[in-house]
């Protein structure tokens, strides 16, 4: 347990690795005054307990992650004073054409940017770091988070070149960050990457606890067990408000410890003996990768680590010591057929099918180094993200068709969750005891489901609290007012734009994708205006040109009669020959085909 | 059991309600030596166990249905006489936008028209029908199926303005058909649709089992349990090789019956006492359909119907004595406002998700005349089928947003599913006992698995073969051959155009779809190559043109420039100068925004 080392993460430079780390200065002032919430001692109570003036209530903000799977992102406010939890990015969905990624309509935290006195991150998964880079472009907020986190978002801000004026400040779980009239203590707690954290978020009108992703695992591969006993004692003392995590409020039990999974691994490399083994997992599951390790030792096999993100993630968990590497151990994968397949593991990213991914490669044989032996014996140590279930399917049927063993399925125990179940989320409820319920991080199944626990524990329902992004939840001992909305929304990044991509742009590129372009393009004479050249008639996603001669044919032949007959009739606005054009095409391709493609007449004026 | 009423459907009108079956003269010549293979009594062996000549192997040639799932259609060749099995369609995956079905490739049907005496088909779901009218288009095969299937085939040709010449023959479980060499026996099976049915195919080589989509239902709505018996009899008999299902072969266990769904729709009708309830399911799944009609009488509810296919299904399977429906049950959609919610069950498509459906539609306040009332209680009976979990879980959030209560996890026992699982699959080998085992019906993981399967119950793995469509699997009785290929594929159905969309317009569209398109059009003198209008810059899904004047002047400044430096150089080749303007502004643009958007650029010659 990390409790003894309770600190403030303000008040002395030991707990931060970076030169950067600065304090607001509204929260260096504060410093003097703020008091530490130690596990045994009693807390200073002026600052929350015994307000001089009427009480304020506190204002929770969600900016995304609800009504949606990612881009978590939460303003809290006490009396003018603001901090952020997390900042997370979103994957786009097939109505987003050619989109990367999404992240949060930033609109509300920049005009509050002087209020702001930080941010404090719970872990290092994309979906709440990942829209970092793109926050502190516009807003270089103070951030603090655990050493690992802290090495991930170095990591981002690396790539977008703003590492060097960033102020990350490293934060162990049990020490309390001051960030204006708020104190946050960090909480440890279990999930599919190390050093998560939850938290306590301590201000005059209560506490109020954030979970973070979280689940209980009490054989954790670090040994940290979450600390229930902290979350505890808060619940004791009495709780104003709990957000939690409710990706799985809809699984019944229990998630299994991930050293359930070690265990498979054990089985399924006895079972592979004399044959090479592939494991596609997600890069920042460190456990994962650590209980790999362990068992290729205990095989007498080489670990060789393939894709990008992979050999990042290993490079910065090695270095910070959250993965524990024997020297020897580690081979460059252009050594593998240096090798028996019997004396490998190969680690991979992959495991959600993605198309450009390491095992996708391998998969479809456009791999440079691996190609598949049959025999080899792969192991997708993950479930399908919803929406990822047909890519996987594809990489396994590949892997299959060349001769591999391929394991996939839950029942073999390759794969737990690192979010609570149903058990777990009514156990965090049932010790925080909160007098108001909000779910976070969820669909409105995941949120309405997660509230019908609360329910269950006792919550009073008319203290649960099914929010929206952007609506401001007033939260005071007792009452509770949300009827306040900000600007919260989702802002596309497609390539270096951001934001540049809206609903119009996306329209056309479905429109485009479902049936192509019909470009007519003419040159006419600007007085006369008689067609001098064309129309020409360009297709593209449309129909394959060379079989359709006779079609595009009367294409071009329709064109020619509606431009006649807009010359004849004396038609002489452009853009109502255009519209005419258009229709009128329009309407003998859908008879003739049942397709719409876009039409599109480009006229072009020539002074002859 | 149907097995007293055997009769060959050859033999007799009684047996037919269309007027238009007609046998080819081949098959018509051969009825006269075709005895009935009769449950009880000993089969005439000359036909099929005392050959004269040498043996000659019974040729199985899967076109569709295997490593994937859907298209199901299979060729069976005996000495020069064929016939098929089903002729399915497919739905199009994310690799081929704007594609409506995907249906087989028909070449090497078409080849041996002359051959191929009928077609006989398991079921009416689309995979194993919804080809028909564009192989009858070319060849008008005659049909035999069961009266429910015949009825759901006439509807389509209906559509396709197909049926008066179609020949279509009537049978039922326990008849079997002749065609050419082969007696087809037509073998009762539970599915989630009724009239389902399996062949026993007879020919001189032996004897081959082919299930079609089944399951083993002991207490089916409609009474009519798979006909084990039968399945059974000939695997005492000796069956050469077993044909089946692996839709579920990653399942453990036994699928549940139809009936459990029953129960919990008793269950769900009384929680929902006084408010209105809604059901999506299959319009396809009759015994579903039957079990809500029961308990909306139970319950004195009306039902009523919404949804294309669903009113479709509906109206067929009653007028065919499927669905029993007693008076003043139904009311129309319009008159639901005339009752009281807790009147009322509304029965509709839409259990996918899909966009155009009816439940798609009230989720997003688009119907015309259902709209949610707080409390209504949903009910989603049915499972997404790979792919469409995304397209379901947005139709439940939205409505849950509008106040619904909605049922939909598989632990509720809403739905059930129509296919064997892993302990079926392995009753039906095991009382079959063929020599050779094919599984049908799969991708590659899923064929795999049913392997594994046969493998348990002692099937010799060297005759269990996992093929490919357009593969020739020519069996005996002591020697299987699979060397031989014939043309099979996936012809794509856009709009009217049947195949007219290839990998190019394809790629297009996946082009189009990521990053737009930008055209750059100008007239050029023909004689001195001057550009005399333009270049215009005209873009469709690329970016927001109206907040990016500056980026497309740089395009057009740019486009000018080297259009400029080709005249310069005195190019004068137009494919030259276009390439070299495409390169350009391709380069310029990702540099400046990392997208790839399709360059097109058009130049007009102009006589001046």
């Amino acid at each position: 347990m990390n409790q003894t080392k309770q600190k403030t993460a303000t008040s002395g430079k030991e707990n931060t690795h970076k030169p950067y780390k600065k304090q607001e200065k509204g929260t260096a002032k504060k410093k003097q005054t703020t008091k530490n919430l130690s596990g045994k001692k009693t807390v200073t109570k002026s600052n929350y307990k015994r307000p001089q003036k009427p009480k304020l209530p506190i204002k929770i903000i969600p900016l995304g992650g609800l009504n949606e799977i990612g881009k978590n992102i939460t303003l809290y406010e006490y009396d003018g004073d603001m901090f952020l939890v997390d900042c997370g990015m979103s994957f786009p969905d097939e109505e987003m054409p050619g989109i990367d990624i999404v992240i949060p309509d930033f609109t509300y935290v920049l005009e509050n940017k002087d209020k702001i006195k930080g941010m404090v991150v719970t872990h290092g998964h994309e979906d709440h770091i990942g829209a970092i880079p793109y926050l502190l472009k516009d807003f270089n907020v103070p951030i603090f988070a655990t050493r690992l986190t802290i090495g991930l978002i170095e990591g981002k801000l690396k790539e977008h070149k703003l590492l060097a004026d960033a102020k990350l400040n490293t934060v162990q779980a049990g020490d309390t960050v001051s960030l204006g009239k708020f104190n946050v203590e960090f909480i440890n707690v279990n999930h599919s990457i190390p050093d998560a954290v939850g938290f306590a978020i301590n201000c005059p009108a209560g506490t109020v606890i954030h979970t973070g992703d979280f689940k209980i695992d009490t054989t954790p591969i670090d040994g940290n067990v979450i600390d229930l006993g902290r979350f505890g004692e808060y619940g004791k003392k009495g709780v104003l408000a709990l957000l939690a995590d409710s990706t799985n409020a809809e699984r019944p039990g229990f998630t299994s410890s991930e050293k359930l999974v070690g265990g498979s691994f054990s089985h399924f490399f006895s079972q592979a003996e004399g044959h090479r083994i592939i494991i596609a997992t997600f890069s920042s599951n460190i456990h994962r990768i650590q209980q790999i390790i362990n068992e290729a030792i205990h095989c007498n096999r080489k670990v060789a680590v393939s894709g990008r993100s992979m050999i990042n993630v290993v490079s910065v968990a090695s270095e910070l010591g959250y993965l524990n590497v024997p020297e020897n151990v580690l081979i460059d994968v252009s050594d593998i057929n240096n090798y028996e397949p019997g004396e490998i593991v190969l680690v991979t990213t992959g495991s959600q099918g993605e198309p450009m991914s390491a095992l996708h490669r391998i998969a479809f044989s456009d791999h440079r180094q691996i190609e598949i032996i049959p025999g080899d014996m792969i192991i997708i140590s993950a479930t399908p993200i919803p929406g990822n279930e047909k890519l996987v399917s594809k990489v396994i049927n590949e892997l299959m068709k060349r001769g591999a063993n391929v394991v996939y399925e839950k029942m073999y125990d390759v794969h737990v969750s690192g979010h609570a179940c149903q058990e777990e989320l009514k156990l965090i409820m049932s010790i925080v005891k909160p007098k108001y319920f909000i779910p976070l991080h969820g669909e409105q199944k995941h949120l309405i489901k997660h509230a019908g626990l609360a329910e269950q524990v006792g919550i009073d329902p008319k203290n649960i609290i099914i929010s929206q992004n952007g609506n401001v939840i007033e939260l005071q001992k007792n009452s509770v007012i949300a009827k306040e909305t900000v600007q919260a929304g989702r802002v596309m990044v497609d390539g270096l734009g951001v934001g540049d991509v809206g609903s119009i742009v996306l329209r056309d590129r479905k429109l485009l994708s479902d049936d192509g372009i019909i470009i007519i393009a003419m040159s006419v004479d600007r007085y006369t205006r008689e067609i001098i050249s064309g129309p020409d008639v360009v297709t593209r996603g449309f129909i394959y040109v060379k079989e359709s001669e006779e079609l595009i044919k009367e294409i071009n032949e329709l064109a020619c009669d509606i431009l006649e007959r807009c010359y004849i009739h004396n038609v002489r606005d452009w853009n109502t020959v255009k519209a005419k054009v258009k229709e009128g095409i329009s309407r003998f391709l859908f008879s003739k085909t049942k397709r719409s493609p876009m039409i599109l007449p480009i006229i072009m004026e020539v002074n002859v």
